[in-house]
């Protein structure tokens, strides 16, 4: 099967891989319909994570090829979507909702799914069937779900965003402009998104967005309490990974308030004075994206909402140097691939 | 009246100070029957942070004798608890439950409450009457409720200890161990104190502690994994405020568990990827004891919890030096000072 495989920093090349097989009873092996590019695939692309020869791709929606005995919960033909963490979804961390920290866990990088086919392991716990073959239409909304749609609900949830609470977004990338998006679906009553984009901004109000903050930093932060009252939002998510804008989320929540930070965490330090006297919920890590898979695929089928829309260019696999190139240079806020065309 | 002053590090003096008055129409006086000596003290005293002739106490409990024009919620003569922080207990961050982040927040740390005599600003939003003049037995445990107590409680709650859950706390002295009555009472299934000395490992069993841990630091840690199935507590306050004791915390609780951090911060930098992946919910700070001084209050007065237990030692106010060389040796647990002797 066709594959992408990063050599090294920034170079991206798509190869022949050995088609996966079943390994144990409880794998699954999927023709991945579509997949895309991350934003924590841009580390090693951009020399800050080391990289050599490996294959890429941890997001995937796809139709089951083939099963191992102990699978019972997907069958050969269904369409599915599963999460960058293969979880049994049975274990006592599973069971309290953090699938990403099972004990069992796989991470999906690992395997590399921006491919023609991979093999899910666990697939009992791992993958959501829809009820049917999706429409076409569809298909990128799914896919959002297993990473970015899923990380920024887990972002909103662990920031306690809802009903009264004005909930603010540190970034601007799909995972930051999705949890606008699910802040709005928990029934948040103002949202704020900083950004200095004018296509994110438009996206993010289109998401549910309020208000827009443009400044950044300490002036942010600033913009913040003056939309506040001078006490901060309740609820702050951060989609970013920086200590700058970690910071900037914790000094824009007020005492009590939430923090859900989903940024794969780079040079972040957190000095303990600071945290102590901010008095705020620090809450987040990758996101158990299971949990709410099968809340998000429904609303998805039902057409409420329409995560999507983060793709903003689709190419076919075999031009997936195009894909991450887009990505680099901020010329596209999230690229699919998809395997149907050569 | 009598006050007892740091005139610099280990240097402690029991001095004439001004009798406070009214400044503030929300204020009120109270004779001080019963201060203590904190833990947080002992920062100054040994150097840790400065100090230059500073007035010191912020913990209290005494006869109300003066009340400015606008006090209304209690009278000359009341018995009153309050806490370290003055709060005006309206504001939107004091009804949300963080009265120690209080808007007009005053801390009783710069007023010096280990003294005859004490001003409290926000009288009415700080203080709580008892019912009538307390037993004398009573006291020790309404001036725990000051701080210790409400600490230690605070640090369980934002550790969301509670039935069927697994704590462990770390960190022995008096807001440690208190934490362990407040994770008992709030119905906390099984609690592991984290102590090596004999004398507070029986008080914490007398507390509610199901189980000891001798060891620190990375053994400390396999050792709550290890009576935890390998996951880690449910439920861990940390009361110490080292980077050490943070980290201790921090590793020892499972992933989506809950730190609840009450010790103040002093050389903690939280090292943002190992947080990230860890997982866990973190909350704590300065403890909004106002939040609880009523119920705990109801507590002690019913005799159904008896916190006054943790002052193994108490003194005359002239005796203030005795205390907290006896705090700094570690030869007392919690110092009461009376101010009713000479």
């Amino acid at each position: 099967m066709r594959g992408v495989i990063m050599d090294a920093p920034g170079e991206i090349r798509v190869a022949q891989r050995d088609d996966p097989t079943i390994q144990e009873p409880t794998d699954a092996i999927i023709k991945v319909v579509a997949t895309c590019v991350c934003g924590s695939d841009l580390w090693p692309y951009r020399g800050i994570a080391d990289v050599d020869h490996a294959p890429m791709g941890h997001e995937y929606v796809g139709t089951v090829t083939e099963v191992g005995d102990e699978v019972t919960t997907v069958k050969v033909g269904d369409f599915v979507v599963g999460s960058f963490f293969a979880s049994d979804n049975t274990c006592e961390i599973c069971r309290a909702g953090y699938q990403s920290r099972c004990v069992h866990s796989v991470g999906m990088g690992g395997i590399g799914t921006q491919a023609e086919y991979a093999r899910i392991p666990l697939a009992d716990g791992t993958l959501v069937a829809t009820p049917s073959a999706p429409d076409a239409d569809l298909i990128p909304s799914l896919l959002a779900a297993s990473d970015v749609l899923g990380t920024g609900w887990f972002g909103a949830v662990a920031a306690e965003a809802g009903p009264g609470k004005t909930v603010a977004v540190v970034g601007d990338g799909a995972v930051g402009l999705l949890a606008v998006m699910a802040a709005k679906q928990l029934g948040a009553q103002r949202i704020i998104a900083m950004s200095r984009h004018s296509d994110r901004q438009a996206l993010a109000r289109e998401f549910g967005a309020t208000d827009i903050v443009e400044e950044r930093g300490d002036e942010g932060v600033a913009k913040i309490k003056e939309l506040t009252d001078g006490l901060g939002a309740h609820s702050v998510i951060e989609a970013v990974g920086t200590h700058e804008s970690m910071m900037q989320a914790i000094r824009s929540t007020r005492p009590g308030g939430h923090v859900g930070h989903v940024g794969v965490s780079h040079d972040v330090e957190l000095p303990g004075l600071e945290l102590f006297f901010a008095e705020v919920h620090l809450h987040g890590g990758p996101a158990p994206v299971r949990r709410f898979l099968p809340d998000l695929i429904d609303l998805i089928w039902k057409r409420e909402i329409n995560p999507g829309r983060v793709f903003d260019l689709t190419v076919p696999l075999d031009q997936a140097a195009e894909a991450y190139q887009a990505m680099d240079q901020r010329r596209a806020i999230k690229v699919m691939l998809t395997t149907d065309e050569r």
